[in-house]
């Protein structure tokens, strides 16, 4: 049994070096004390540091370096040289970095070197160039622990908001054909264990936004409310799942009543993320429920138009390290011999 | 030519006496001299008020007494009485009533005896109960002032944000067949033609937000963006009405993003008041444009389970007479001669 106070540290990927996960990152080592944010290491090249940070940089070999010098210094994992570097400018060299650091992040965590993956934004575009053919780094991440992409679930977390979109990347049109009892069924399943496990709340109170403007005014604006909704809402609670709903997904994400909630589940990208993001957009989290390691991401993309200005914020990244501690310690805990 | 000074009062319309309407508007006055409110009248069933305050209220019969009285007691229009009332209990005789209010407002606002009309909440159910058939009040007026139900446009305005709705209560399954090009040239129009008439914004700026994920990331996830919005905001360039986008939806809600625009266009319902209940719910309110008249309205329902108990916030309500009397002013001054 490891000693809750030498956990492992928090593995950071940079993401794309010619993106703003660099910068971000030793930011954010730099406001460590402030935060009293726990060991982590930056993993990627460390030539990106360089181009962007003129801070204290200590080139580690194995976790114990991290945790020995990341009071005075950036631990950084250099994994490989990425090619000449300007920051706002993606190559194939650097999206090979990218994946590359991504696979050792996921390694490292998976082998529980580190505690928790955080992982830097990386170029959709640029890794698709490269061959990458996974939607984005969540599905890549779950092919590697085993878990199926319907189970790794999306949830973005801020401090007053925790939100699910069900369906994710597809067209809008789609949304009503693709949403079905099962499937909420499903990522409701793993909602309300990711809130017990890694947020520590005993009966999770989980909203589900309707699919159609007011909730479809009881089937005159669309009958997925109760053709789809109901029967999943019905079948959780046969399972003590408290699942809402469905409530009209304007209302709900009012103060007062979002409060209510420990999640929220949305029916499709925008009716979660637009909310979410007009209250969280500088401290929110996006977390992988489902998955076998503990896994979370500033909510941000790459923003090569201000990469190397010094203009990039590093408070996401901070959140998610944050977060990811959080999870970290309440799993030691639920795992914690009984006294 | 009117001396803006003396400007007429405001027709406030309770609507259904045994909603939240009537006791909002009667905290509303009371709060005047806080919100620096111009003279209003409150148009319904003097017994709704009756029952649910006690402060000082004046029965008028014509808008000289509003403004004599306006100072000492809030000046109530009395139309009809709507039989026994219990707040919370709608009645058909209540949503009568309500219709009649309605009516009586939009008369009194179009013959200019009041500058603008703020309409209070109605129940749909129990207005359908007793033959109505539009779907809500704004049709209804719109219809009275002979525009047609495309032409009077949804704005719900904030302190922070304003966004349009470009299509409003029909099914999400049905968003993508009714959102077309046309649709967004005409709405864009009046969006435009009342951000510089009724908000003195003389070069207006007004974003279109996508309609898929990340405004369908370059037809990835869907092509109404290419195939609909972008020959729609070609169109307005040629008429000099600046549209820009289409731009993801979620980001465009992050503070500093939103900021840059005067108005919002979004596909659909939620993709618009989800974000903007989440920032607006305690003051913003839902305005008409496109109309002859004003027309604003607090972004509530009747509220009937908190009704009569003094729970209600007369936020939206001060927020609707506010903007109203500013939007009047706007005008007042636009049609003032030249010196």
């Amino acid at each position: 049994m490891q000693d809750v106070n030498i956990r492992q540290p928090i593995a950071v990927t940079m993401g794309d070096p010619a993106g703003v996960g660099p910068e971000v990152t030793a930011r954010t080592w730099a406001m460590r004390r402030d935060y009293d944010l726990p060991p982590f290491v930056a993993i990627g090249d460390i030539a990106a540091i360089a181009a962007v940070w003129s801070g204290p940089v200590a080139r580690v070999a194995d976790m114990e370096q991290v945790a020995r010098t990341f009071d005075e210094a950036l631990p950084v994992w250099h994994l490989e040289d990425s090619g000449p570097l300007t920051p706002g400018i993606p190559t194939a060299a650097g999206a090979t970095c990218a994946l590359h650091t991504l696979e050792t992040g996921i390694g490292l965590t998976r082998n529980q070197a580190s505690s928790a993956l955080v992982t830097g934004p990386v170029s959709k575009s640029a890794l698709h160039g490269i061959g990458y053919t996974h939607p984005g780094q969540t599905e890549f991440i779950a092919e590697r622990c085993g878990v199926t992409a319907t189970n790794a679930v999306m949830m973005l977390a801020g401090p007053t908001l925790r939100v699910v979109p069900l369906t994710v990347h597809i067209p809008l049109a789609e949304v009503p054909e693709r949403l079905t009892s099962e499937l909420i069924v499903a990522k409701a399943r793993i909602v309300a264990r990711g809130l017990k496990r890694d947020f520590g709340i005993s009966m999770p109170r989980i909203a589900l936004a309707g699919l159609n403007p007011h909730a479809g005014e009881s089937g005159q604006l669309g009958n997925e409310e109760e053709r789809i909704m109901r029967p999943a809402i019905a079948q959780l609670a046969d399972e003590d799942i408290a699942l809402e709903g469905p409530l009209a997904a304007d209302a709900l994400f009012a103060p007062g009543i979002r409060d209510q909630y420990d999640a929220i589940l949305c029916g499709y990208h925008d009716q979660a993320l637009a909310p979410f993001k007009a209250l969280h957009f500088h401290d929110g989290v996006n977390l992988t429920l489902g998955l076998p390691i503990i896994r979370t991401s500033p909510d941000h993309g790459t923003a090569f138009d201000i990469a190397g200005q010094g203009k990039a914020d590093p408070g996401p990244t901070i959140a998610a390290i944050a977060m990811a501690s959080r999870i970290a310690s309440a799993r030691e805990r639920s795992c914690a011999p009984a006294k």
